[in-house]
């Protein structure tokens, strides 16, 4: 299995608080040892770093702890394998260009006996979760010419979520810049920050933040994680088979 | 204008000499201070390092010449902007899946009037380089439904850099990782390092290197750059209109 990190926020947020915990249990706090990656959106460009290797004791892992990046969109992973050898094509998150827009994918779970339909987007790796990304961008792109608004688009995406959810687990995290897309199959959990802040530990480091020497009255950020992150604030689970469309740091759209 | 770097190998190689020449000139010993980045093949996999910033202060990039990672094709380049302004999505090298491959591209020059026929690759950013890097993939994917053998892909290839050249200076390197195609317009050098290793000298910094204590007698490394990156070794330089495909560290095909 994996553990899934996601981040949407209003203004340019950094994530070194949360991404701090979750390389821990890349091989220090818990078993997810075979690889770990992070995609930061700028606007439309995104800053990808990738390792097939434990982040606990990664360097490059530790240079993006202590290196704020601030962006409003952010998919994190930590992965341990089950389908598909450890290497870097192996390596959550995925991306393609789709419409002139970097899509962004994460995965945990796994699915049986899963085949991609033919189509432009091809699995480069050997893992069913880059191959049910690939068949999702086949499904959008062969249902629509250009980029429909995500409301004509989420009947989609919420549809394939449920097919590949009957071949196996399948908690994800999607996005293409502009907005934010959780789907939970078994296990997913959220916190919504905003004003009045307060301080905050990580359950798997020793570290505490006050958000309030961080941030401005107006900021929401949003964390998503597959196990709450830290100890001493309320996490919301989501529903197996509940997703939610995050933009800004708020829920637009979520059943 | 930017600098482009390339490596070509038959065994896993680091590049973290040439690259530390190359990072110098990036706000350093050169003007090509608004960004740099760099691809390292593992297999079918990429590991890619981009910031829209000066090399020479970056602590990515700083990491990176540090870190060893060793692969058998590369493609890097720093940016002085003239065309797109200076941020993630006008940072090279540009990177798109085709076939179940990752497609790596950077360009030194700049195109007039250049614009795309429309195709499934598109644009994330506003320079004319990704415009060309997608118009090429987009001559390829409409020309071929899937992956042909590179000689006959290389007419295609070829073409397209002939007619790019029309339109300004368009100095290219492109991988799919298998082979590394380069182009030169106005400006490329190439020197193909085997036994017998000698000592190499950076011309951008106090660096040098015994590449006989790196090697074992069977290494065959080529490394490209828009400028020779050492002092006391003979480069060769490409004339104006000439390409050369590389595999494995040796040309497979000229012209």
């Amino acid at each position: 299995m994996c553990e899934l990190l996601g981040m949407s926020a209003n203004v340019p947020t950094d994530i070194t608080f949360s991404f701090t915990g979750l390389m821990q249990r890349g091989g220090r706090t818990g078993p997810h040892a075979d690889g770990w990656g992070i995609g930061f959106y700028e606007n439309k460009g995104l800053r990808l770093f990738r390792e097939p290797e434990a982040s606990a004791n990664s360097r490059v892992a530790e240079l993006v702890q202590h290196f704020p990046i601030k962006s409003t969109a952010v998919i994190g992973h930590i992965r341990q394998a089950n389908v598909g050898s450890i290497n870097l094509s192996n390596t959550h998150p995925f991306v393609r260009e789709l419409w002139g827009r970097n899509w962004c994918f994460a995965h945990n779970g796994q699915l049986h006996d899963f085949a991609v339909r033919k189509g432009r987007f091809t699995p480069i790796g050997d893992t069913d979760s880059e191959t049910a990304f690939c068949d999702t961008l086949n499904r959008i792109s062969q249902q629509f010419d250009d980029e429909p608004p995500i409301d004509q688009l989420l009947p989609l995406l919420v549809g394939a979520c449920d097919d590949y959810r009957k071949l196996g687990v399948y908690n994800c995290l999607l996005s293409n810049g502009d907005w934010l897309f959780s789907y939970c199959s078994t296990k997913l959990a959220h916190i919504t920050r905003r004003a009045p802040f307060g301080p905050a530990t990580l359950k798997d480091a020793d570290v505490t933040v006050d958000f309030t020497a961080e941030t401005t009255p107006n900021d929401i950020v949003t964390v998503i994680a597959t196990e709450p992150l830290t100890g001493n604030e309320q996490w919301h689970l989501y529903q197996p088979g509940e997703w939610k469309l995050w933009q800004h740091g708020e829920v637009i759209a979520s059943a």
